[in-house]
């Protein structure tokens, strides 16, 4: 349930985190105080890590792009081994579609809440990728919580809230549901400059980012989503799509997307691991035939919780720092990804709508959410920035944490048990393709 | 509950460790990796901070003492100014009680189990401090544990266990009691050497510690215990007693004691509050006018939740790196605050056993726990020490957490309500003597 992160940098549009600016430049230049713990704390990692570059032979590729890895990232160790896609083909630039067409203003009509950014000023920039980005997060979340209301029954709170230093969030959540104990899908546009101290240590990681008077505009926004379901047969699931950009002094840009959508079920159903392993599958290989594999791969590492020898879940896929092999072709990839979320599980969830489960069934998620609690409070990046950013709003951050846990002492499942069998799968990660 | 946590060293106690390590003298070379851990970010905290040196002006006290703070023990920007004490008049030493002079083998048969360091070990070096702190903390186990088997009719499970790299605990656990939810009361005993990498980060102190062949015994020791009444009128109460010590190539050995108990209500109670801090002042009192004041401050620093801008709950004692006046007398402290856990708590559990409550108060209640999980998880120094630890005993470590908690989505308590009050007063810690 994080926010943030993805940064730019191109010579032919510097106006346009100016333009992203200008509803709200009152306090702009502030320092962003998220971002500088945030950077801080990513320069630390990826200085002591192998580096983990892409640097594929398609054009548009900005050599030298600063790659910082957003909050809810790779963690220490967790960074994948991305250096085969550098001679990858890649897929051709998929044109826009036609939805994308459809007057904004239209658009935003069918979104939970008006958009953070006011829609005179995306309308005056819809090309930019700022906007079009914007424009995807609030059509997932609208898209996500109307499946999810229709399943339900229930109606998503809505709360529209601002970010003294730049931009804002809408939070929808809905809470004792008829079918989920806590849903929340939550999106976020932020944006101001970066502090000199965030620029010093750029500068540490060998790469100087000149700024204008010091500054250097940055704007980053995302969807991150965490459903809790009641029934213990049907599972958790969170996703995440984010994008960051930052611009230097003589308008060079740097950008990069990241995110994921990954599965936390109580029981194991094979059926289920395949069916959403498959529809992720489906569109990453839309985009590379690597895709899936590596980001499965790094979502299994990502979501290890150490002190457990075990997986939060079954994972899904994630990625970070992903800015090749173009602009276009990347925002198309998460864009699929995006596109993903409602199939790959409102089907699971109809599903087991209706199955039955006893009281021990409801202890054992009611255990495994405590797990979840721990992976979220100990090792998520997006949630450890978050509280330690002062001004962050708590209560859209914490919205990830489950209605209700447990920690029952040396809770073991005995042997020949499903939940022993699903303990199995989380201490040996499976393929489910 | 954590673990460890005093370093000593003196010139005429060469052979103390060496005796403390003979029951388990294998594996007992072996690199600490917990100390390791413990030891590298206590560092880098001490380094970065102004220093905590207690330095009276009595006799006995080791000048030059390394003053590493233990698990569980200050976070940063928490460390109490104590430098008051330099020129405070301590009390005279106080004379071993006859409890101590009791056979240990007749001691220990009163004991939850047999205590972690063998019986005739115990009787071999009596004298010393580790045994008489090991014999300390098995006392305040038992004490504890059967004033409360006693009020909650159930029996604690013993889990005793050993560590292969040196040293093991015995964890006593009671949960799905009458009145308590989940109750722990964890001893640990831990010994081993110190890595060179920790000797070194020591020497990044401006302390030269020289080991025998490179090696730095240590042993570490303590008792701690959190319990979880059903009964939301019953406080939860947290408490930690521990000692260390250290010892150099030439025998100089290097200690200190840290501890505390606090309390975490659901509800105010004026009573109760009084009741609990008038306890741990008398207790305080005994030693020194300025222990109290002190360490009822340092404890709300320490168990303060910076993302929510409220205490844990309503505090007590807290204090660490305590290695004045004198090795007896910060003994003969530690032990009065042991001595105080059951009176400071049971009287508050009895006088509430009965009280009816409401659906609403135990949804309260598991709002609250929710908080104790965040701190516990997010701040907690003995938790995070311990979870980084390959091979410490996550059980252990996690038997803190409530048997259930709850994360409601904006939980506001309307103005005047006894919710309310409850955030207030953690939000403005009182005094409550």
């Amino acid at each position: 349930m994080s926010t943030i992160v993805l940064y730019s940098i191109n010579r032919t549009a510097q106006t346009t985190v100016r333009q992203c600016l200008i509803p709200y430049s009152k306090g702009a230049s502030r320092v962003d105080s998220h971002l500088s713990v945030f950077l801080k704390t990513s320069v630390r990692r990826l200085t002591s890590l192998p580096r983990v570059r892409w640097v594929p032979n398609s054009t548009g590729v900005r050599r030298g792009a600063v790659l910082v890895a957003g909050a809810a990232a790779t963690v220490a160790g967790f960074v994948a081994s991305a250096t085969h896609f550098q001679r990858a083909e890649m897929a051709s630039v998929i044109p826009k579609t036609e939805e994308e067409d459809t007057e904004i203003a239209e658009k935003c009509k069918t979104f939970m809440s008006p958009p953070c950014t006011d829609v005179k000023v995306l309308q005056q920039r819809k090309e930019e990728m700022c906007t079009r980005m914007e424009m995807l997060i609030m059509e997932t979340q609208a898209e996500f919580c109307r499946a999810l209301e229709e399943v339900d029954g229930g109606k998503f709170k809505v709360d529209r809230w601002e970010r003294k230093e730049g931009g804002g969030g809408i939070s929808c959540v809905l809470q004792d549901g008829r079918v989920f104990e806590k849903a929340g899908v939550n999106v976020s546009v932020v944006f101001g400059n970066l502090t000199e101290e965030a620029a010093k240590q750029m500068r540490s990681r060998g790469k100087v980012l000149k700024g204008k008077d010091g500054k250097l505009p940055f704007c980053a926004m995302g969807v991150s989503s965490v459903i809790h379901p009641t029934n213990p047969h049907i599972p958790t699931v969170h996703f995440n799509y984010r994008y960051f950009e930052i611009e230097e002094g003589d308008g060079t840009k740097q950008w990069w997307f990241g995110g994921g959508t990954d599965l936390t079920p109580t029981y194991v159903n094979k059926e289920d691991g395949a069916h959403f392993h498959n529809s992720l599958k489906e569109a990453c290989d839309k985009h590379h035939p690597q895709y899936y594999p590596d980001f499965k791969k790094w979502c299994d590492r990502y979501f290890y919780i150490p002190h457990r020898g075990e997986t939060r879940g079954i994972g899904g896929i994630f990625f970070d720092d992903l800015d090749s092999p173009s602009q276009e072709e990347a925002f198309s990839f998460v864009k699929s990804c995006a596109h993903t979320v409602v199939p790959c599980y409102l089907p699971i969830v109809q599903k087991h709508l209706n199955d039955p489960f006893s009281p021990e069934e409801k202890d054992w998620q009611q255990v495994r959410r405590g797990r979840y609690v721990e992976f979220n409070l100990v090792y998520d990046r997006g949630v450890k920035f978050g509280l330690a950013t002062p001004g962050s709003r708590i209560e859209s951050i914490l919205m990830s944490l489950p209605l209700t846990a447990k920690w029952e002492y040396m809770h073991e499942p005995p042997k020949g048990t499903l939940e022993a069998d699903m303990l199995e799968v989380l201490q040996n990660p499976k393929e489910w393709v």
